[in-house]
């Protein structure tokens, strides 16, 4: 019998690829649907490319509106969702595709959010050491962000296999929709087409402390992380380039092997064959993680780069891939590899 | 048990969109996969999102490679479908991606490919009036072309209804890869993005004779139609302007009643609420069709506006909806209406 | 000695594009920039590529600012200009690159804009027949609309030379600048990328009275036009595709001949060479106009197309042009055919 | 009175460029154009933007047809334009837009290039420390690549002032006219839209040791780099983003004064406000550099992005700016800091 599941901010970006997921996924039942603003309008206004929904009309997010229902999906604003979820009883599987409960570190949270850190939850990317057993009959989940799942993807390997120095250099583009809905002069298509520009430069960029996170877990050590994003002319993905100086005698083989063993029985990374490199058109839209690795033996450093489509793996697709974990389904129901290409 | 499926031109973006589809259709097995000079090679490094077929190698297309399938898909260059078709037996269903079957008079197919015709083949557009009875059972299948498709489903209603003058005006825009994926100046990145450009004006492209042929059958009287294409700076879907001399007496409320009625058991398309008007990215990767129309009581024509992805309904979709109908299958297996935005 | 040109707007896509002209303006010394809820800004924050100014702070839009200038620009809001122009003297050329003062109609006025009609001013359309008579000492100038410039430069040879019925089909793709600069959810990148749509169909676009206009007074009767815009993925450009039926006789050679005779002295309009189409690339950044025609025979129609850059040509350009002409200026002073491509 | 200049390889996007720019350029008659396939054609079918130029048709490139000029400008392929400058006398000013006199050590060509060293050129980058006395009078000049024209702009301030280790990590975005225009599958614009992907990767692109060249000189010691390119879907641009360990004592003020001081009396080189970063739309069409930096505290890191158009400072400005120096002009001349945007 499939699970009812609700979501809670269903007009943004997050939340119309999630219903893009859950229409096709066979365990779940599609419920509630609330948004704020636009509470009363039908959703075939707001994700017109939503069909089977089209008549579909949005409330309010109100507890009564999100009662009775097995799995409900936050995607909300960040420092909204705790409140919500106190209100949804210990029973109801909670998704949280914000940020409120990915860090464990308070003073990180408050340093990098600016207000009270709300607690931690079991974190959405089972493919890090320990991944899948934090989230088996979890009652929440964390889902990560979108530069952080590309980027401990494409570094956490070399930093478990102890081949890498604790200090990485990432510089990731982005999509435009990892900038969500709300409209902003800077997000116009005359401004964005076109255009490559960085921003939040110098280390302050929020998914900092959450790369810190995970790397530093896989490494066993503090992993001092230097991240640049930059904004890219394209709807979605993330093309995450990651580098960090090799430890003493690396060699071209043992970094491939050390990627090879990782992702071994990983069913949506795909570490390619030598010589060829992720591009995140053959991800669009669809759960899969291209990765590729190299050793620069001139500047002595381990290049690893990953793509991702932000919107699938990078949020909705992780969220529904923890998702069946905790719920005891297969992994991979009801998501995919294939992407949508050219 | 699922019916084995060859592709012939797994290569290109027409086969390679039938993969995507094929891979997730629940009554197909995927068989044979041929490239004449990509053969020897990986899927993965061809089509390199479709990461289920990475390790497949690409065979020649010879009999012997396509014997032995139930369906056999032809994703060839316009002219070579005939020979690869009459070296399969009459039991085969044939389904050919190329304009080689479309036509039913050998002069129109003449003058604008060049060359002798090579017959008609049941026409795998089934919402056309009678659509579907040509299709049921049929073994050889002639997916029709992309604007085609896009064209005649904006105005056939209009037609079969009798309220639009047999003079048809058309301006339609196509993503960049309806010119395929063989390299020439004018379609690299460099040129397209940023940049509108007709071509083929003046009625001289390829595409008009068809859909003369089919506006023509909805009208019961010879439909002429100018037809002008343009380039647009996007990888996929067409969207298609098309208008026409009102018919005497015709209002907005006839107008949108006769196609209200033409579609209204279509599991593809879709007429959109009044005032919400078609994008190609809102049927970006799906089967959908949405539809809009308009009376100009000023100019005192029927303005009808469709947009479908170009590669999916356009193209490999619209196969597999045909064949679908062939084999005895529920239409919709294997296909969607839900696009991938934004 | 130059004339000193204030610019009330200059935070907006009109505004900075005229600044970009001005810049490179021998005739022109840059005076007041003013910007309503931009004031007090600098530019460089506003128009980044401007960085010649990118030191000048924004104004408020008043008459003591905008005093002591010999030319004044209004990139203003449509209905905001007259209250600003009555404050300023007769003496001053006063060019108002909005709507207000396009049409002589007032009644069309009133029903397409929804306000009173403020008058008429001589018409920024050189091109046009008469237009450059019209201008010539002229203290005020309505600078016309984007893709009333592009579609009246495609179709009045047609109409003056009497080769055309008067029913013009024109379905024409702008770039996204022409919907301005304030943001709105359909204007993201994340939307506009990937994607065509239409708007404002069945006659309600405002551009369409103007085109009625102006193409009227070519033909010497009423031409009935019905215009379908449509939004591209691109920053700048308009292509235009016109068509009409062919009055008796036409033939290619004679419609071509009537494009080469109207044409034949206009310093920024190229009738391209035969078989040679316009691409909206090859004029991006100048104020060129690239015209192509075809006699279509089977549907007895011409089809002719024009490029612009919708804030060069469509706007600025076409501003800068005509403030020329009014100052007795050269018509090409600080103006170039000169696109900026690939 | 100007000086006359022919272009060999015209037909390109580099040639095409600088074509652009001299149109514009006060000092600069417009000589002999070749390109090799394309002899015989039109330049208005191969450059349809250079309406002024529509009419001439390209030469061979032979020593006869660029005999008799002051400049001759090489846009050719790699290697070759040492073959065609042997033929060209000591007194004509032999400007080179390929690779091929940029590097200082052989083995080093060799290694990249795979054949054999022509010579070392007076390398066109003027902002460097010492780069104006090298080409003043020179009448050889070895334009530089476009990738280290701006990676050397945003860190040689760095190591000149002393402040950043030797360890330099550079990812860098390139629109694909980077890739020029001869067609290939991966740089279709089907391929290239809505992607990101890196190439070149692992120390091997060829423009690592021409970095390594200007880096070591700017700092007195062998810095190393390690280049990541990507690529990115726009046709112009290159936005660098660059780093490197602080040295002791860096702070973000002291870090700031350094470019500051740098950059101070450049025409061409804008260092940002701080708080506002780099975007490649801004410098579109521009020979203009936007520099922003910031000191990463958390990890000790100096920042330095760089943007610049690839065709204009990074290719065809750059060789406009050089060959202003070389022939006694103001530097600037017939160059401009203004940006084509949005």
């Amino acid at each position: 019998m499939a699970a009812r599941a609700a979501v809670a901010g269903a007009s943004g970006y997050a939340g119309g690829e999630l219903l893009r997921l859950l229409l096709s996924h066979p365990g779940i039942e599609i419920g509630a649907l609330t948004g704020n603003s636009n509470a009363g309008q039908k959703l075939g206004a707001l994700q017109p490319h939503l069909l089977p929904l089209a008549d579909r009309v949005l409330a309010e997010t109100t507890p009564g509106v999100l009662a009775g229902h097995d799995v409900v999906f936050l995607a909300l604003p960040h420092g909204q969702s705790a409140a919500v979820a106190e209100q949804l009883g210990p029973d109801v599987l909670v998704v949280d595709m914000g940020a409120d409960f990915r860090l464990k570190d308070a003073a990180d949270w408050e340093r990098f959010y600016g207000c009270a850190h709300a607690g931690t939850w079991p974190y959405g990317l089972p493919e890090l050491p320990g991944g899948r057993a934090a989230l088996e009959g979890s009652k929440r989940i964390a889902v990560p962000g979108c530069y952080p799942t590309a980027v401990s993807l494409a570094l956490f390997p070399a930093y478990t296999a102890g081949i890498a120095e604790p200090e990485a250099v990432i510089v990731a583009a982005s999509g435009t929709s990892g900038a969500g809905k709300a409209p902003k002069p800077h997000l116009l298509g005359s401004e964005v087409m076109g255009s490559m520009s960085p921003y939040g430069v110098g280390g302050v960029h929020r998914h900092t402390p959450e790369m810190i996170q995970n790397l530093s877990a896989a490494a066993g050590e503090r992993v001092c992380v230097s991240f640049t994003p930059t904004l890219a002319p394209m709807p979605r993905g993330i093309l995450a380039t990651c580098s960090a100086k090799a430890a003493d005698g690396v060699t071209g083989d043992s970094l491939r092997a050390a990627y090879e063993k990782a992702f071994a029985d990983e069913p949506f990374v795909r570490l390619l064959p030598e010589g060829q490199w992720p591009a995140t058109a053959s991800v669009y839209g669809s759960n899969a993680v291209q990765v590729q690795v190299a050793y620069d033996e001139a500047a002595d450093r381990i290049i690893a780069i990953s793509a991702i489509d932000n919107l699938t793996k990078g949020t909705a697709g992780g969220a529904v891939q923890s998702m069946n974990i905790a719920l005891g389904l297969d992994e991979t129901t009801g998501l995919s590899t294939i992407g949508v290409a050219p």
